[in-house]
């Protein structure tokens, strides 16, 4: 019998299928030094009663209670980590306002390492105890503060791929808040991709660098060019916003002739390792684009009801061959939780299919087939996630890595409503992902290590 | 100087208008022995200081910890108590099949008082845990399971406004799950309103019978004609669903050849004790009864994401001098809490204003003017209900009753982002809407009695 690091035994919820939930009851997850699930144990197969026998009553052998349930940790593929200190402020105001009164100078008070610290060290902990074991972050265009949050998702035990935002042009940007000058915002990035590398060699879970122009009207040619050959030399992960609104949308087209998807191609700015937030305003041409290069969507529901103005038809990508994963979008979006972005954008996809405008007729009011389910929400959090990001990540399996948030159903303030003590497993699945809390989670792991509980 | 039966001191919010809240800083709320607000002190009113003198340090003196803040208790207009038992589930299904596979089996096992009484009991508690203090309940057809959740609602201290359900027509619903015939219909509700109405002689915070046609399909035209003359013969509430589907609207125009609100009025169903569930469909003509009727609308943003096929035009029906609350609609909605539904709110109110269909232009996607604020939102879930239900409820204001819910921005365990310690109160006022959970709401009052805390 091998040796173990961990051993966990209770029933899992994991994607099989876009559509389709994998529960292997009362298994046994077996996790290597490496913080991989190494095998997962049947009750009827013949290994299972010697690790048992072998394992059961070491401080390494953890068994569920009644009523917990393991999930993949969740994959949150779009957060702007300083905007959390703004959270759920100013969305009644216009996107312009928003960007110059709020956001802006919230973001350019990054230069201040004690500022930074202090929220970096909050947001972390925050995605943390909500069950997101994986974020793809925006920082800051300061190095110093975009690296130091790539070391405190090290130290707590995030999986973390941190960018540097590049923002360069000085007609695009507030002269307050801005790289200095085109070369700089290439250095700095090359720096910072340098010094997150180094890092990451001492980081069990990985963190990484990313390439991240905020988006193409923040930057110069020079710099979108650039940075598409830092990607490259470095073979890093690239970020960006791609044609979010119709008003961004429509300053690409007028500024390349083209939309936003092949002007970011033009860059290099699109492969297999690019995460692009929104994507709204995709034609056909731009979504095939995405699937040929690998490049992934990070769909962010509850931001898009205020800034993005529509519903991005996901059920039709998807169904193209695009990769999709979920973004909180903080704090475009309000929710530091995937859970309550599962749940947006189920609903959000009911309405795009059933439309909005009761004064139309049914036929005309919506796109029929737009839909998605809870499961397909759930697998864009998860699977949907880890193959964005082309990491073996986002599912309970072999091979996998063991990332996991622990739901307990029956913790006494947060009981989920269940009556029923033979209640089907898929019900109680449902009833977790539209009504579970951070209070319902109760540990999460990353890579085999806990990093949070409560 | 009076004798109150308690004193508060604290910062709270509350609506003086749809589009602002009011904030009073540190001022002193001084309730009387039948739980109203008798009076509301600044700091800087000749009696702040001797009413301080003569409280402070007794057990009925209250005091805020640093970032606590008080809020009106919410008001829930509509919720399927029975349904808080499948929650969260087969939202994905249609809604056929969402009825008769679900629902109806579901609810016909409320004849059974002991099951009954475990719901019951958990969604009271769990509505109270979520600052629900008044609630407008659809119970089932049963009469003694609906009048047991009065009786739970005034146990636990809510305040609870009760229907027995009818729908008593063979062809409209299954076969074993009705009432037996019309005449028994009627009587049945008639018992239960005296029975409801006696219970409320000895019940502080109120409860209420509800007259209870589920909706006109479900119901004969001599059981809606019984129930409007019962409903004026009492002078209870009325509630009902109207309009909510393009089904539902096309059914009643097929039956009555006209719209669900002027058949509901012919059967003396619309007053100013009446609230109506959904309202998606209502005309202008419809709008106007409502409006001349003191008629209110419960909006149930997040069901109406599933089973409306479209967004109410809040907004608009709101100017035209309708009076609008929220509700949870449990379970079509799947989440018992206001604050989840403030925010869908909102967030249903933009995807109207500026449509979903990105491949529709920017001029033909949306509805122009139908956002609501995230202070009207609020509105609806406070100011909105108290007015939908002509009780002094809803504000913290004089006269009004102490129904009130404290929350904590600062509990370890569900921290808001605050980095500021000066930041603006109508900044923390959005972060506690956008943000707060069940964790941070630290304890519950209504008519002036605890009722929740932790
Ligand atoms: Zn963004
Ligand atoms: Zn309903």
């Amino acid at each position: 019998m091998r040796n173990y690091m961990q051993i966990f035994l209770g029933t899992s919820f994991s994607s099989l299928s876009p559509k389709e939930i994998q529960i292997l009851k009362d298994h046994l997850f077996c996790i290597n030094s490496d913080g991989m699930i190494e095998m997962i144990v049947a009750p009827e197969h013949p290994d299972y009663q010697p690790l048992l026998d072998a394992y059961q009553g070491q401080d390494n052998f953890h068994v569920l209670a009644e009523g917990q349930y393991f999930l993949p940790g969740f994959i949150d593929l779009h957060v702007h980590a300083p905007q959390w200190a703004q959270s759920g402020t100013a969305l009644d105001i216009p996107l312009y306002d928003w960007l110059n009164t709020y956001t802006f100078p919230l973001e350019s008070k990054f230069s201040d390492l004690a500022f930074a610290k202090k929220v970096y060290d909050d947001v972390v902990g925050t995605l943390l105890a909500n069950g997101t074991t994986t974020a793809l972050y925006f920082a800051t265009v300061h190095k110093e503060a975009s690296l130091l949050l790539a070391k405190i998702c090290a130290e707590k035990g995030q999986r973390g791929l941190v960018g540097k935002v590049v923002m360069d042009d000085p007609q695009g940007n507030p002269e307050n808040y801005r790289d200095s000058d085109t070369h700089t915002a290439l250095v700095d990035t090359e720096e910072f991709i340098l010094a997150v590398q180094e890092l990451a060699k001492s980081t069990k879970q990985g963190v990484y660098p990313v390439v991240t122009p905020r988006f193409i009207p923040s930057c110069t040619n020079e710099a979108l060019q650039g940075l598409g050959e830092l990607a490259a030399k470095y073979d890093t992960y690239v970020q960006s916003h791609c044609s979010e609104s119709d008003w961004a949308h429509g300053y690409v087209q007028e500024r390349f002739q083209k939309n936003d998807a092949f002007a970011l191609h033009d860059f290099g700015l699109l492969s297999d390792k690019s995460v692009m937030a929104h994507c709204n305003f995709l034609d056909e041409d731009d979504v095939n684009l995405f699937a040929e290069t690998g490049t992934a969507i990070a769909h962010c529901p509850i931001s898009n009801a205020y800034f993005a103005n529509s519903v991005i038809p996901i059920a039709d990508f998807h169904a193209k061959g695009v990769e999709i994963g979920l973004g909180s979008d903080i704090s475009g979006g309000f929710s530091p939780s995937l859970f309550d972005n599962i749940r947006q954008a189920v609903m959000s996809s009911r309405m795009l299919e059933d439309g909005v405008n009761p004064s139309l007729s049914a036929q005309n009011r919506g796109v029929p087939g737009s839909r998605i389910t809870i499961h397909e929400s759930f697998y864009l959090a998860t699977a949907g996630g880890g193959e964005s990001l082309s990491l073996p990540i986002g599912r309970l399996l072999e091979g996998y890595a063991w990332d996991v948030q622990i739901i307990d159903t029956k913790v006494p303030s947060a009981k989920l409503p269940v009556f029923d003590e033979n209640e089907d497993l898929q019900d109680i699945f449902q009833k977790i992902m539209y009504l579970a809390r951070p209070e319902n989670i109760r540990e999460v792991w990353v890579q085999g290590e806990k990093v949070h509980s409560r």
